[in-house]
């Protein structure tokens, strides 16, 4: 079965295209992937970390084939695929795992050891993250299929739903994460920092978790406005008011049980003068926040090397963290990829018994693929939408 | 400062009185309390195994001043109270514990070491639990005060909420305890067995800790009802139906991830032969419809000795188990009294955020201390009421 | 490759036989296992678990063969095998998972929902387990070889501890997680129930985990003597003393922080009059002497069907267990297949880096394939070894 | 009772002195302590902590009486003192609590809520940890004593190991704090940042939880030495091979499976040229040297504010940290005081059961007050011992 398939390609800082590209095969180069099935993508989208390479903060290749946000239907399985059928509509995990290696069996599928010569952890459509073509198209190869791959148990009312189960590849998994290691339970109080899609869906997944009050912290008008839509309470940034002055109206107290780092490296000052960035900033603003004893979760990406930063330090990925004001309280810090697996299916589940409303919190806009390119833009301009890509008009008005 | 006092009294099988009882001191027999406070109670609630006494299956005295579920304002405090000021709005956990013993140092505050000498746990106003003076009272006595009490951090948000608050002192941090045990999640699919307001409360639990989908079985249509009222699937086990075959419409499985036994020790079996007792009939229930790898908590009350029971091998705590079913299933059992204070604060934070109304589902209703008696008559009667005493009549009606 | 093999067959209660049995092939039946590998058998144990079988108190059907402890070199791999090569010595855990499934995925993989139609949860050479080929034989096959597999970085010093590693397979992790599920850890007080090769092994595991005191009992003085042998208390429940008077010059304290059930369903009644079986007998006493707040890790079997048992009760499973005695100590019981694969890896670490002596605490004696018949027989009299089978004579003397 | 008292008295930057100092009272300034107790000083050890003080690295005011690692004996008890007795033989944690906040509450002890006005967290003899009088000394008072104290089951076999035990009150328990924060088990492969000490502490820490293999590194021979002697491998970080290059000849492997990192913020690099402080040396080179998906325990002190620091952004207390390093292995952080009263009940019956040498680990040498001075000046000059002040002659020699 050999097709036409079309994709968003990164041509160098600040551009991508939507360009023909080969249709895909079970393998990558030579290595053989009967473990694989083919997809015809249903959705896939944009994600704030493919910003960070469009804006040229990475080595990202021109000619790379973006996305790693990927739900579909199987059109066609290798032949060592064994539980998952043609016919199949199922949701893809951004980290790709293979399912035996010594991570993947402890859970640990953001850092598997066998699909990256480079390093531990894959990822489609990514920079060092293993070469694995990306997802931003109209077919896509999915490899260890029986082990990666979420089906929906129902076909219809999974095209119902498809703008909440198109989340699950990523950021309601991601954001969720960031919680579930900051501690987040029945009525925790919880800071986000940051309202982007990944923050949003943080704050959802902080209510899932049964918080008493989220708050989220930007300096983006329109995405805190996003954020009270559904409830959670918003912190202005762009004001000077110390974070612990805004939170005490609040809550009656100046400090949060749990914290969430949803910036990443990208992060800037708060107050009137914000326009450096200081990558340690939120992470700083974490520790002055949180009750001793709390947890920081952090699905925010920080990078070992960031060739755009300002200072040399920067550069080489090192930060300027207060750690003794987190040590004197006895934090912790839980970084990394969020290993989507884990929490997956119990999501899905949530959005298919309508206990969570996760397209509307972070404002799902579909969009067609040829408008991609004006989605990457409108995205990297600060709007508060995520943008869902449905290449072959599969997605009912 | 010495008062009047008045109480409810277990009078021997199906007979409660309310008399005039001594005005609490700060001393139990012998042993000072200078660590303790007099309260006067607020609210007092009538529990499930409060029945289990007055309807005489246990060796509970006459005379016993009944009532272990307390919300009231500190009037007195011991010398040695620290933490804790005259004025204050507290509630006080059923569990009594020392905060000094390696138990209570573990959060184990249901098995507290020091404060009943015949084993480990006590409670007020319950057989064999260590003989502290019950509340359901215009007053009474809290050891060890700094360490049990939860203070309301405003008195006027309290007194509105108090027939959310009023739980606390047991049934909600009891289903709470029973869906943490069992492993409730967000996306979980659970069941709990029992429809009486802790069965109800777990339900709830289940619904804060992000479950998909709670399922609630019983036999009395109008607790049924009640927990329809709140967004849960039911199960009425009057029919002969199997239970896995009542699931599948509802979870598309016939299988739950999660069960919850709210019943205990004076289980029936279901379908239209429910005369008899079978005290394993719901824990067999429950292996048998929970999937395998899940874990099944128990909150419902177990006990050693059951006088009343209708087989000789009841009558010593012997349950006919079927456990090779659930070691097919790999299940764990948790079983024991909630302690308390794990959950108390967190869930207080929930309540006084709006993000849970207790005392809707449960159905609350607030009667004075002189209608305590008929309260017990009409629960006992199976009404889908939870019977919140209010000695003072402090509450806004 | 077609080559002769022969194999440990079951003739019926009582005989087992070692006969000529087909070589093996990468499937099941008609189910094809390209993910599969053959291996040469270096050592196969007899299992306390096949003397069920083997006395006739299961319904496995005569020709049935043997063995699910295998430890092997591999021959030949399937199609599909991609990170296990020919010549890798590799330990086989008894329970056979896809890798694929929801409780693979969560690491449960002693209940597999996908190799097994009966039920979760499958073994080789056992009755209701799935139909796979027993490996106390000179060839066996494993499916989902990269999934199932633990290979030994160094064949040399592999061989040289080989008596140790075989352990690894099964017993050595199924007594570490009764440990682990019963909550030993550092300064823990241990009670071990039976002193058979799982209870010997699961002493051995509450040392690893740095227990303070571990405690065995059994009736068989010989099999007392092996757990003196390293450095365990033991209580011999021939006598008639309450096994809490037993404790108190041990410990100082009438009750342990944990318990381990060893035993299963085949348990007797302490004391001088333990001729007949009781099967909720290890169970009750565990909760006896467990501390208020403990844990009991039950990997003995249970089984859901006992057509060999005293009483009509027990034939279907049911036990008298005293549960209202664990619900006053808020006891918790853990049952189930042990998930080998969460363990293997760390326990095979404690082998290789000379932590810990498995192989001499439960006294392995390595016979010929001809011998196991007599291994059967002797072990069955109680003799306190564990009979590990050379098939091919690779063990040096 | 009024009595003479001495103690180590803080008198300047590299200058300690026994001086004449009041005797105890059960009060803080005008706070009252009914719940203390005073003890007569048994031993009293001279922590790595303590020299940040004296060796002016702190803003420790002249005439502090220094010392937070206690055991003792109950001479006198305040009124409400319940369950410690005159004549009991105890470890003081050197974290003071209160054992009624909601951090205690939830095991927090190290950031006790009421017993330091400035913020979370107190312990004896310490800048900026609530004013408590030190315990290098002959009497002093502990607080909170029911909740406070570890009572020592038999007085002759406390002294017996009194070397050992008086490690309970600190290091021990923050070795083993350090190790549990990091995942340390049965199997780890462990690097100790470290061999002061904590770090030989979390090295018998790390063995008694299982761990395979121990690897302790710094630049100081003597006590590389100290670690070799009960089994630990060493790393000279003099030398200038990379980690991992030392690491593969006796990991077969580059990385481990845990780090601990007991430096703290007065890290050096390692090579060479180790003549400069670079407070986040030890930090970055535990994130190299652990695999993807590691945690990281910090129990060395890291601080808010070093006025001796040789960089500005030091001084603040703000550590150039990879953390992009750290995010891509997807680690965790785990810092603060260790809350000693969480594990030392169970290291004493490790001691007690002869499970566990510290004291000859780390090389107790005991000492008698008046050559506290000395004491202090050797180990500030890096001989590998650890010192215990004997202040009354108790301890045979």
């Amino acid at each position: 079965m050999s097709q036409a398939n079309r994709g968003v390609v990164y041509m160098g800082p600040g551009k991508v295209e939507v360009q023909a590209i080969p249709f895909p095969e079970l393998a990558l180069g030579k290595r053989k992937c009967e473990h694989g099935v083919i997809l015809k993508v249903i959705t896939t989208n944009i994600c704030g970390s493919d910003q960070h390479m469009v804006r040229g903060r990475t080595t990202a290749p021109q000619g790379l084939v973006l996305g790693h946000e990927i739900t579909g239907e199987v059109i066609e399985c290798g032949r060592d695929v064994e539980f998952v059928a043609v016919g199949d509509v199922v949701s893809v995990p951004f980290n790709i795992a293979c399912g035996r290696c010594r991570n993947c069996k402890e859970g640990k599928t953001g850092i598997c050891l066998n699909v990256n010569p480079a390093r531990p952890g894959a990822a489609y459509g990514y920079v060092d993250m293993g070469g694995w073509v990306g997802g931003q198209t109209e077919y896509v190869m999915v490899p260890y299929a029986d082990f990666n791959l979420l089906k929906f148990p129902d076909r219809d009312l999974a095209m119902d739903k498809i703008g909440d189960l198109t989340l699950l590849s990523d950021i309601f998994p991601t954001g969720f994460h960031g919680c579930v290691t900051a501690g987040v339970g029945p009525g925790s109080t919880v800071y986000i920092a940051g309202a982007g899609p990944v923050g949003l869906a943080a704050a959802v997944s902080a209510q899932l978790l049964g918080a008493a009050c989220v708050i989220v912290g930007d300096m983006n008008p329109d995405r805190l406005a996003q954020a009270r839509s559904f409830g959670c309470e918003t912190l202005d940034l762009r004001e000077d008011t110390p974070m612990a002055d805004m939170l005490e109206p609040i809550l009656g107290d100046r400090e949060v049980d749990c914290a969430v780092d949803a910036v990443g490296f990208e992060a800037r000052c708060h107050g009137h003068d914000h326009s450096h960035e200081q990558p340690a900033a939120v992470l700083n603003a974490c520790m002055d926040i949180t009750r001793a004893g709390g947890q920081i979760g952090i699905p925010g990406l920080y990078v070992t090397e960031d060739p755009g930063a300002e200072s040399a330090e920067a550069q080489h990925g090192n930060l300027s963290m207060r750690l003794g004001q987190g040590w004197a309280k006895s934090h912790s810090f839980h970084t990394g990829q969020c290993p989507v697996m884990k929490y997956h299916r119990q999501l899905m589940q949530a959005i298919l018994f309508d206990k969570v409303d996760i397209a509307r919190a972070v404002n799902v806009q579909v969009i067609s693929l040829d408008d991609a390119p004006r989605g990457y833009a409108d995205f990297d301009g600060g709007v508060a939408k995520k943008f869902v890509i449905d290449p072959h008009g599969s997605v009912a008005a």
